[in-house]
């Protein structure tokens, strides 16, 4: 299964590719969509979504994955992201891939076994998992892989609500990628 | 010049479609788009999405209006707006139509006069304007009429910034349309 997870936003949208199969997670490809500033608002949207498009086209993901909810409290950044989620949002429905929304606290506590981790801590975990070097990735990045990654575990793994990712490792040994 | 409004969002997206011309703001058509709410919210950008470029090839406004701010303060709500508002502004940009954005004051304070004007007040004088009766009528598409309007106003006539739209009835008698 190919996962595209995406973290949107209307500066920098950070992507993330990821195949699991067979108990393994291996990277495809990552990266950030970062239209320039010169452009207002609805012609960045564009760049977002004709990029993702293109991604799509390219590494036909199966499923996609997105953060659903924000932790900030200013209305006009929480509606900035939400324009940049609703466009990414529509390149997968328009692609016919479906598309999961995850909260940050379920990503947090998926990969990293904790909901209120950092993004440091999130990034260190997906450089461990998925055997990157940390100086390689941007947090637009990680957060976009954490995303498909929390992605991986939810829809193949039979554990119930409420297990963390400390508790995933032990009952999954195979699963984590040594470098 | 055809002037699509819309005033969006994941439950009811308003929208309204006048004409200006020789000084005369015609209405040409209005309407609410209704995402069943049995559909998760991806699927909702895309009626969304789907709705507004039907109606862009049909219609074929020159100019596309849209609220720009939010002035609640339930971040998860500006967020969803944000969504709507993405899609919809995608919706014009794939169409070549160039966006616009106003802000809810502007608005007001174009169509009433009064940047603090209450729904009812810009219904009303929307209904005034354009002769349509106030009980065909729901908020979701007297405030996307609003913004067309006020997109009317802003990109055709020479008034200093500033100028309420007290002081354009005065200069401008012929633009009202008496029922």
């Amino acid at each position: 299964m190919i996962i595209l997870g995406v973290d949107p936003g209307t500066i920098f949208t950070g992507y993330g590719i990821i195949k699991y199969a067979k108990n393994e997670i291996n990277l495809i490809t990552q990266g950030v969509i970062k239209p320039s500033l010169k452009l207002s608002i609805p012609y960045r949207l564009e760049v977002i979504y004709n990029e993702l498009n293109k991604l799509i086209k390219i590494y036909k993901p199966d499923e996609f994955a997105i953060e659903t909810a924000f932790y900030g409290k200013n209305v006009q950044s929480a509606m900035k992201i939400g324009y940049a989620r609703g466009v990414s949002l529509l390149a997968a429905i328009h692609n016919k891939v479906p598309a999961i929304e995850y909260s940050p606290r379920e990503i947090k506590k998926s990969v990293v076994g904790n909901g209120a981790a950092s993004k440091k801590q999130v990034q260190y975990m997906i450089h461990t998992l998925l055997n990157i070097s940390a100086s390689k990735m941007s947090f637009d990045e990680s957060d976009a892989l954490a995303v498909a990654v929390c992605h991986s575990f939810k829809s193949s793994m039979p554990l119930s609500k409420g297990k963390s990712w400390k508790q995933f490792i032990e009952l999954n040994p195979d699963r984590i990628i040594h470098s």
